[in-house]
């Protein structure tokens, strides 16, 4: 049976994810736009994702004195940035993965071409509904500002290209390893809960707690990601955190970093309890 | 021998290209990055491309009554999304092309992976310039709008989805190929000349004359580009302006496209020398 605090999260899960849901729709109407392309960007855009960086947006513009409506732009960008890199990265060249959460890949449904069109479009739109949102210049300058240097050569492209050169060599350095993890899943994570303080106005007080969380939280989730990759025996290959830490090593490092993320909420203005519940979620979740 | 219009464009130009050089060479410093993300991105960005984008709005700015500095940010930004739209449409997926300007193209010298990854930093780094521009957040957030908008699935993306559908079938429709080329190669063209000119502070008039001009020129340009193609015989299995239209109603449709850019250039309110200069060049150009 669930507790209450799981009841309220899974409660603010569903109402989060349905109004993404909505507004993500709205931007890339079914059955419009050239071609197959808006099929092949809903197609992974509405595939299954858990919603986190979107649920993470708006947890924290709640802590931060907001209202999760604030936040809502934001966390469709976010989602539209995820969701080209998970189409990017599982082209031939890169990870060249068949499936994704059980279903085919985007290329292997739309082919490679329309597969690097339809990232290049979910990333680009991303910028464009954050530069329509109905919020003030200043505040979308700053969301922009956020998502492009957390998702660009210094962020998230560059994690991506340390994990392509990673394969194969020096997989053992756990410099590189915490600066990987850092770069290729750290930076949006920050960037969702920065963004969600940004959206309620949250000044550089609160945006620096929100960052210590989203650091804790971002590699306590790389590090769950590779104990269940390690119980599923998929990551023989790959630099992991349990292979350079061990597994208990690992479960230790979670706790520690949840418990830093936790540490971080009682100071925030605002209504914390599910960035509170997100980060318990995220560092006991089993898949 | 040049005549003095011919030496005044040289001069811009020469001047233009330095100023967006030196920017584009600090927004992503030799020898820094991650691995050999810097090297690739600049591999392609400094091949010895025209900067035709960035010379239209710094032309348009200063037609529009500002000066060609306040464009340097958009000027910026339009060439990193033009760079990154050739590597992508290079790749063995898309166009499958070993050469550019007579360089191996990006994906023969570093990859396929890290062509795509360059790409994709190339695209995010235009809308991080210019959320950092020194413009109002107002004009910042203009601008964003305008590019992203331009670039994307409505845009520069669904002329490429529209150009990969079209090869083998429905080659000679030509409302189709001009709604090719309005998006593949038009629509970054009008965002140069209107974001030149957001830059200088314009309103709704005079972008309306900037679009209009835009428009006209980029058609233009791409006939010519179409043009040139027939000459080295590079096209024959392209749809083409020529292919629908031969080679003399080509030609007249590059010259009415030309006296309707250079109709809108006297209401503007700045120096229209530098834009009138360059849709004369664009007919003209050999190559």
């Amino acid at each position: 049976m669930k507790s209450d605090v799981e009841q309220d999260l899974q409660a603010f899960w569903e109402a989060g994810v349905r109004t993404v849901d909505e507004a993500l729709d709205a931007l890339i109407p079914s059955g419009q736009g050239v071609g197959r392309l808006h099929e092949s960007m809903r197609y992974s855009l509405f595939a299954g994702g858990k919603r986190l960086r979107p649920l993470l947006a708006m947890a924290a513009c709640e802590a931060a004195g907001g209202t999760v409506r604030d936040a809502v732009p934001a966390a469709c960008a976010l989602e539209l940035v995820h969701t080209y890199s998970l189409i990017h990265d599982d082209l031939p060249a890169m990870d060249d993965d068949d499936y994704r959460r059980g279903k085919p890949t985007n290329h292997r449904v739309y082919g490679e071409a329309l597969a690097i069109l339809a990232g290049d479009a979910l990333l680009t739109l991303a910028f464009s509904a954050l530069a329509k949102a109905p919020l003030s210049a200043e505040i979308r300058v700053r969301l922009i500002e956020e998502l492009s240097d957390a998702a660009g050569k210094d962020g998230m492209v560059g994690g991506q290209v340390m994990d392509v050169d990673a394969s194969g060599a020096g997989l053992a350095d756990p410099a590189r390893l915490a600066d990987l993890h850092r770069r290729k899943t750290g930076a949006l994570i920050v960037a969702a809960v920065r963004m969600g303080g940004i959206c309620a106005g949250a000044g550089t007080a609160v945006l620096d707690r929100l960052t210590a969380y989203g650091r804790a939280v971002g590699l306590a989730y790389q590090i769950v990601d590779d104990l269940l990759d390690v119980a599923g025996d998929t990551a023989f290959h790959k630099l992991t955190w349990p292979a350079v830490y061990g597994v208990e090593g690992a479960r230790r490092d979670v706790e520690r970093l949840t418990r830093e993320a936790l540490d971080q909420i009682g100071a925030l203005p605002g209504n914390g309890r599910y960035l509170d519940a997100l980060a318990r979620f995220l560092a006991t979740r089993e898949r």
